[in-house]
């Protein structure tokens, strides 16, 4: 992946497809991976949602992502089977034509016999016309990028080498940096204190966590994030500072 | 709750809000949590959105959400910190003022001493005008429901115990039985068939989901959803002889 010269914010949005996560069936490992993917390599996560297999929804979802964000990324709904409607759902939504794609034949027949190769098999060969593929190294069925939409599959261990494969194509933002502070107060001391803290410093974004500890009762962490090094090192000692002083009083 | 006499459809949406849970610091253990429990009372879930701990974000969200569905239910956002701000977002999008409701601060004082009940544990009793208060048996701090939102925390064991308060008070819909069958086949050569059962049977949904089972390589299980359970058994029989077919076949 290229890293921009500029500090820019790269920003994505996730949709998820496929009724067995609304029902609960099928519990959802993608989002929180995803999601810890893209920070990692600079790219900001900012709005994630799950959708049914219907194509009204799906084409709905998808145009009302991929013009607020730099990256939309799909999961789901690209097998063989009838409710399998991604790719025809992004094809309609970005209005061109999709038919199976030769090349995407050719990536089948590594793994699948010829005369296994039925019809309900091709349809993992649709693919919209100007579309990239995505490789698939796990079972060789190919996602895809059309425009700003990479269209990956529901299945973690494939997704995730898909992921991977559209990560080498992205220009990334300036990576986002964060640090982590045991406050070792409860979160309702902590919070009014921190509320000032969070006003000085606009551009570190703040946030607590309370959890129990064993033996400590319960307690918070603060973790602070920015992309400027400096800025962050300033606000953490800002903190510690902060947590020192509400230590003290405690 | 109440079972409806009549076999009607209920339907829900999800908002989760939360800074941490887009950048993956926290993985989420509540979409597929509520996915089953709402299934499991008869109420659909039919769209799940992630947002950030941003004002207009939350705002827009529950204003697509709202009335779309019977229900929208909230995670996160309740806390006593400055990013706390899902009480404040859904009065505003409902129009309605907000400010600490006594019925809050009698929960926290039973809870709270009250020379500890600082500016920062008061912003959990900021409630919305003519919202009814969520018990919350875990830490006193209660949820509510204005409308047809229900606000709910993001720690998991407090949303469980809110969740079910909120499901006394709901009218819930026809439950949707499933039945799953062990295909012994790969999706790939299910797949076709499938989809001709499922024309045939256009109220009943269906899935197929591929897995790697030890010993036996790739297959597949089939889902089968319908409320009506004289029709479902139907549709079992004509899959099971439909598999039956293809595995004398294969």
């Amino acid at each position: 992946m290229t890293e921009l010269s500029e500090p820019t914010v790269v920003t994505a949005a996730l949709l998820v497809i496929g009724d067995e996560i609304l029902s609960g069936r099928t519990k959802d490992k993608n989002i929180g991976y995803i999601a810890e993917y893209l920070t990692g390599i600079g790219i900001d996560l900012r709005e994630v949602r799950v959708v049914p297999d219907v194509e009204d929804d799906i084409v709905a979802a998808l145009d009302a992502l991929r013009h607020r964000f730099d990256h939309v990324f799909t999961t789901g709904g690209i097998g063989p089977t009838h409710d399998d409607i991604t790719a025809d759902s992004v094809a309609k939504a970005f209005g061109v034509p999709i038919d199976v794609d030769q090349r995407a034949v050719d990536l089948l027949l590594e793994r699948i016999p010829k005369d296994q190769l039925n019809e309900a098999r091709l349809r993992m060969a649709r693919i919209p016309d100007g579309a990239d593929l995505i490789e698939n190294k796990v079972s060789k069925a190919p996602g895809f990028t059309l425009g700003n939409v990479h269209v990956m599959a529901g299945v973690p261990s494939i997704m995730q080498a898909m992921l991977d494969a559209v990560a080498e194509t992205l220009p990334t933002g300036a990576r986002m940096q964060s640090r982590s502070l045991a406050a070792g107060l409860k979160e309702g001391d902590v919070a009014g204190p921190l509320g000032e803290l969070q006003a000085a410093f606009p551009d570190v974004s703040m946030g607590s966590y309370p959890h129990f500890e064993e033996g400590v009762g319960f307690t918070t962490t603060i973790v602070l994030r920015a992309r400027d090094a400096a800025l962050l090192d300033e606000a953490e000692a800002a903190a510690e500072a902060m947590l020192e002083g509400l230590r003290g009083r405690a």
